[in-house]
């Protein structure tokens, strides 16, 4: 045989698939991360994330640690989970949990344990894609639906969220945008990147919309426990009557544990309408070609969701950090002349601060204010045009309160070492 | 707003990614199971499927489950992964077990950790696919590569094994199918379903072939650790100087834990074939757009790999009860006058066996013998159908013997009743 290989290898890269994975927070964020100059002798403060995980405070219960390890040690979770819904325990536990908060009954058949919330919204996409489909999706919105969106072939087109109406969404620009070809809205709520939390009232306007376009509403509740405004979170499922709703959520902000990657969608379909047009059938197909989240996870989840007490006080003593560094943040933001911030977050761990330009030198976007906020002050904030809103800056408060200190004091430093002369 | 919904909702199932996924083999061997009638008394003994973990012989080792628990305990995996192809010990860890049967060192950035090998599967169809190309694979084969070709719109073209060789690649037959869109084909080795383990010979020739035609070899080793007969396992990265490699493999069958979802893609590229193409970049952008193994599995693997003291132990264990149920399975099947089976298994956990059609009374095919058989003796093999071998049947062996034993008789009897008198 010949010593070189033949002139040309056939395969190449997919440059399609690389387009699209290029919208994900992942990659915006390691982007910055990489920008960190060396120089900098203080320890690099991350406020561009939602992981706070690594903090002392927000160490998870000992009860959700308890329950993975008694699963592992159990031997009984070491199979393949022979159910594509995943398994019937963990379904029924998440199905009555949801289903306090519900006007109906959500049944184990209605959950499918997903490898966290992303995994769910890929599902979605998956699912959802169809020739000459779309999809609305919210600005600011969460980047990973469009790189799903846009990977599957499932055009999207944004709507606006009113900044000025507590980052409501904008009902007139849904129904403009809306065509034959529309299958579904998402919303987030709590809200990231807005940190908004919708009222119930609203919700019911959003159901209604959808039922007028013929269209379900993906309600992203990944940050369903965390609100500590004055609106209570609702869940959209109760509006499900109205309009067919899919949930996603996770144990990622509820226990602080993204890293476990275990997550559910839900149907929330009382009058069989996802059942009857087939798009369950879609998604157990869809379970079908993904790998499921561990076993023992799922195994672990009845036990997770019993010990309620370890977890309540758990609950009380985040949320209460995280009303602290909310307020924190936003006395911050209003402190400094080139910021400026429309809405107090009352959930998520989000708050979105619009750029004023004009009083800034040899800054002309929120990419460069961010990449030049990184090279000389070691702070990571996400740009808004990764959230498809330029100019504006999110910045996460879910961190020890005194590291929130310092790294918005930083950014005064670095707004008014900018400010125009 | 009016009491009924629109006259008609504009979602609707998603009927080509239902088509790709009835492939999968987890929707045949459901549907199997869903044939069980109730009458019988006796315990279903499932032959059809390779997950022997539920049975005691099969669990898993001690240090396995302390280096998870470990893990877990830390309290240091609780956050996402950062790095986009996974931690970086785990991946040293890998490269370095793994180089070990290598003529060169692999590097930890040559790894990429995934959720089992099923999401490696998929990942390489996502990668691979792009206008017009196509894929090689073999027939029978896994099911699971035909459902993501499928559903990714890459073409696939099924190239044959020779049970007279050994079920051995047909390499004629690779040729002769491939063309210039060609862009990889895939060997699984040792081989589910045939049983075989590749000589080094062989290996080389698949290599040679593949440089020829210019393109890489996907080798799915997920049963690397499973040999038992006289042909050592060799690993198909030996040949990556003469064609590129991407090795698949997972803890699913090395530790059988299949449910803990844990497992490695592996660039086999010492020439820098596929950095200089972009398919590294691909599968890194693939990565992103997936969920990750859950982080403390990620962080748990150093330990998996230096306890290995532990590991031997368990695996001469298993791999004794292996060779001596392959043995049985051989020798019982032998003495069934329909069934013909031209190799005695050396690996993996499979044996394939030539249904006799001429000698069964109103029998007809694979599938209604295997329907049968699950209806009258509660026995369960996967039908050859769904490998792409019509009128073979797969029987798994990774059983306790005893229940082996007591399914293989069930299956004479069976065979005694509908023998064409
Ligand atoms: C709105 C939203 N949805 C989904 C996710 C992904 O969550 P998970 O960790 O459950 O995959 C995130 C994570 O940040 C998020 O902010
Ligand atoms: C050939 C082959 N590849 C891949 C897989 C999937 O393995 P994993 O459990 O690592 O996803 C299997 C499982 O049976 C298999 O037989």
């Amino acid at each position: 045989m010949e010593v070189n290989g033949p002139s040309e290898w056939r395969f190449q890269a997919n440059r399609h698939l690389i387009a699209a994975s290029s919208r994900c927070v992942r990659k915006v964020v390691g982007s910055l991360i990489n920008s960190l100059g060396n120089e900098d002798e203080r320890q690099a403060i991350f406020l561009g994330h939602g992981d706070p995980s690594v903090f002392p405070s927000f160490r998870t219960t000992v009860s959700a640690e308890d329950a993975v390890v008694n699963a592992i040690r159990s031997g009984k979770y070491n199979s393949y989970c022979k159910n594509l819904q995943g398994l019937l325990p963990a379904r029924r536990a998440i199905a009555e949990e949801l289903s306090r908060d519900l006007p109906y009954k959500l049944s184990a058949d209605d959950v499918f344990l997903t490898s966290g919330c992303k995994h769910g919204i890929r599902s979605v996409a998956e699912v959802l894609a169809g020739p000459n489909a779309n999809i609305l999706l919210p600005r600011p919105g969460f980047p990973d639906y469009e790189a799903h969106a846009s990977f599957y072939h499932l055009e999207f087109r944004l709507f606006n969220l009113l900044p000025e109406k507590g980052w409501e969404v904008d009902l007139q620009s849904v129904e403009a945008l809306a065509d034959h070809n529309t299958v579904a809205m998402v919303i987030i709520n709590p809200n990231n990147p807005c940190g908004s939390v919708y009222t119930s009232h609203h919700l019911m306007k959003v159901a209604e919309t959808a039922r007028k376009l013929g269209i379900m509403v993906i309600s992203d509740e990944a940050y369903a426990t965390i609100n500590f405004g004055e609106n209570p979170f609702v869940p959209m499922g109760t509006f499900a009557s109205v309009a067919p709703v899919i949930t996603l959520g996770s144990v990622s902000k509820r226990l602080f544990v993204p890293g476990w990657r275990l997550g559910w969608l839900v149907t929330n379909d009382p009058n069989h309408i996802l059942s009857k047009t087939g798009v369950v059938e879609s998604l157990e197909c869809c379970q079908i070609m993904t790998s499921d989240a561990a076993t023992f996870l799922q195994g672990a989840i009845p036990e997770m969701i019993e010990r309620t007490k370890e977890y309540e006080e758990f609950h009380s003593k985040v949320i209460k950090i995280l009303r602290d560094t909310a307020d924190i943040c936003y006395a911050k933001i209003k402190d400094i002349p080139c910021l400026y911030c429309p809405y107090k977050p009352q959930g998520s761990m989000f708050m979105l601060v619009k750029l004023n330009l004009e009083l800034l030198e040899e800054i002309h976007d929120d990419m460069e204010f961010c990449v030049k906020l990184v090279k000389e002050e070691s702070v990571i904030l996400l740009p808004g045009v990764a959230l498809g809103l330029k100019n504006w800056v999110r910045i996460s408060f879910a961190t020890e309160p005194p590291t929130l200190e310092d790294g918005l004091d930083r950014l005064k430093v670095f707004c008014q070492r900018h400010f125009k002369k």
